[in-house]
């Protein structure tokens, strides 16, 4: 039997692959990250790399012990059998703090902006949408807590979304406050709850001391219909003073930029590092729990892995997912490029002549040859199927005379050019195409 | 204390990181990969991806059971506690014609060339130019057995190394023959060595019946010293008639072709699958054993993988060999660019106005701009360590009139324009630069 992939991970095809589906195209994936590199690198963020493996308490600290993610999704990575606490990455943002840590790159001028894009492991139930090896972008900025650079996180997601061609958009924004008002906002809600603890469910009810946040994150019908009934006010509502400046600051930016935004105090963070501005961006094509991605100030996160305060902002956002966004608004995919020449011999003894005037061109351009020797026509099938601009044919008569056949296929023309013309001729043809 | 990378991985960093090594410079690896994708595209190849992770048969029919890197340096992945099989992947050749299978990218025209660019991992001893994590460029061409597609590959190769500025390369090609040419060429290396049994090493001695032809590759001194003495004739002076007429053709091409290169009897592949053309690139920055990378003829590949006949040639190449090299020959980097224009506020007042104007022409330039207000001299200072080209300032006088004060940091000279006007002249700055 023949050897398949893991389950719950997919190959990125060229175009034309039989099975294509949503999320698996490499020239709309390509060309959303082409878009995502434009937009991040023309407002200064530079490219940075981490491994594909981490320390599991780096992802323990910046993702949090209690979470799905920690507790059921992880892949651990070992080696001859012992296991020395790898994982691999199920997020970008605590591997790239760590980073800025380890490599000592507060040295550059504050606040320096970081995006990486690369594959991203939970071991998550299969389901549309969601895949075991996923492709996230990442844009992180560190050492301001700014509100300006909150802002302009948010707007250069909502910019990546709009470059790669999506409409249908949401962008909410919230605030979760600085950790004394979360403090407080988490002793009202042990109040709230206190009167109905036999109400709550199991897990929510264990949730009650350490965390009592997540609880409005519950998906047992039983919380949701306590939470209905009780209806507590919101963290949004319940802001220090100096959290809700932030956020002012940041909702002020975003009016003056023009950005569309709802106020949504749903927006949960359940990790003690996040902090203040908070945001996911809803894509109705993705279906109506999944967000395109989401993002948060995360000041605290830095001391936990170790190293000293450095406040941060920054988001993540799913590839897949932006595919599956733009299928579903039925963005065209980008066309198909073939060749700008296919070259074919008209015998045998013409290859090595044929295929060395190939090598020269490719110094400049794209150019594709047959393999063996055929008839004109054989060649002109060839060609077209490749989807090339140019047919150039080489039998004995070119050979002799040092020129080829040369045909545009779009228009129909064809002519005998010179070889040593060829060239400059196509360089011509390219710069005014 | 703060958490650390795993042992034998590294962060690529963005140019100007403290710290930078020969490996680890993420504008030279960037500009590397853009040279090798424009290589291997203009010659037609398609870019595809296969997961991080595949199961560990497929490493061990791809690779080999009897290997040290399926026997030692296999990182397995599990998912709570249970082993389902799978490994990081150690090498691209295998799964991308288990990707080829399994997807049916044989509808494709014949031959069908592909190429991917990622990481591999291996759990090595650490030691210069080897990393657990390390990056590799590969290119396999699938469906034909022609000579042309194996000439193809290696003068492909050869071109990705002169594209990225490399001088001092040496290409060694070798055949390893036919199946029946390895069985004649095995019996004759056990009779050879059949007198001398007690002065073969004991690695050696349990490679006799199995694999002889790994003798040859020996690194014990009892070996070396006694092929030295038998001095057996190579594999390469015993091909068959056919594997003979097979070289002779990729030969005739290279040669046709104008490229160097040395037939070296000394570049022996373990493998059944292999056949035919074998082959190396050798860079003498990088360490005498050390090659930059090999490629090779598979044709019994796709059959272990449980797939039909296919026969296949391709190539690795190590990023990070390349990065070695390129230092070793003293390749300058690629120079840094800096935004095209940094813009400031003169009062906090501004800010707003000022990130707009930013916003505005991020659309077609790259524009950063100061987070708060600063006096003129502050915001030079600032645009000149970014290494921007024009530094944009707007006071009280300047939102009133709708302008700004424009200098350009490289002439030294200022002027005020309308801020209407400045899209346009740095489109024209732009399309002239």
């Amino acid at each position: 039997m023949a050897l398949k992939r893991p389950k719950g991970t997919f190959d990125l095809l060229p175009p034309g692959s039989p099975g294509l589906e949503k999320h698996n195209a490499m020239n709309r994936h390509q060309l959303v990250l082409e878009q995502v590199r434009e937009t991040l690198e023309r407002a200064g963020a530079k490219f940075i790399q981490t491994p594909l493996f981490e320390a599991l308490e780096l992802v323990k600290r910046g993702v949090g012990e209690t979470t799905d993610v920690v507790q059921k999704e992880m892949y651990s990575v070992s080696h001859r059998g012992s296991d020395e606490g790898f994982v691999l990455r199920p997020e970008g943002t605590a591997p790239i703090v760590r980073a800025y840590l380890e490599n000592g790159l507060k040295q550059f001028p504050a606040p320096l902006k970081l995006w990486t894009y690369g594959p991203m492991f939970r071991a998550e139930r299969q389901q549309e949408g969601r895949y075991r090896q996923f492709h996230q972008v990442d844009y992180e900025v560190l050492g301001s807590d700014d509100p300006l650079t909150d802002a302009e996180a948010i707007v250069l997601m909502w910019q990546v979304l709009e470059r790669v061609g999506l409409k249908n958009l949401e962008m909410k924004v919230s605030s979760l406050g600085d950790p004394p008002d979360r403090e407080a906002y988490s002793t009202y809600l042990r109040e709230v709850f206190a009167p109905h603890l036999e109400r709550l469910s199991p897990l929510s009810l264990s949730r009650l001391e350490r965390n009592p946040l997540r609880i409005l994150d519950s998906k047992e019908a039983q919380d949701i219909a306590l939470i209905a009934q009780l209806s507590p006010k919101s963290l949004l509502e319940s802001l220090g003073e100096s959290a809700k400046v932030h956020l002012d600051r940041v909702c002020a930016y975003l009016t003056a930029w023009g950005v569309t935004y709802a106020l949504d105090p749903g927006i949960v963070r359940g990790l003690d590092y996040y902090r203040r501005t908070a945001w996911e961006v809803h894509h109705t094509g993705v279906g109506a729990k999944a967000a395109l991605g989401g993002g948060g100030r995360y000041d605290g996160l830095a001391e936990l892995l170790g190293g000293p305060p450095t406040p941060g902002v920054g988001w993540a956002l799913g590839v897949e997912r932006i595919l599956i966004a733009l299928e579903a608004e039925a963005v065209p995919a980008p066309a198909l490029v073939g060749p700008l020449l296919y070259l074919g011999a008209l015998e045998e003894g013409l290859l090595e002549n044929v295929t060395g005037l190939a090598l020269e061109l490719r110094r400049s351009a794209s150019c594709e040859f047959g393999y063996r020797a055929k008839k004109p026509g054989k060649h002109l099938e060839d060609a077209v199927k490749k989807g090339a601009v140019f047919l150039g044919l080489i039998g004995p008569d070119e050979a002799d005379t040092g020129t080829l056949s040369l045909k545009n296929l779009e228009r129909g023309e064809g002519w005998v050019l010179p070889r040593a013309e060829l060239p400059e001729y196509l360089r011509n043809y390219l710069s005014s195409h």
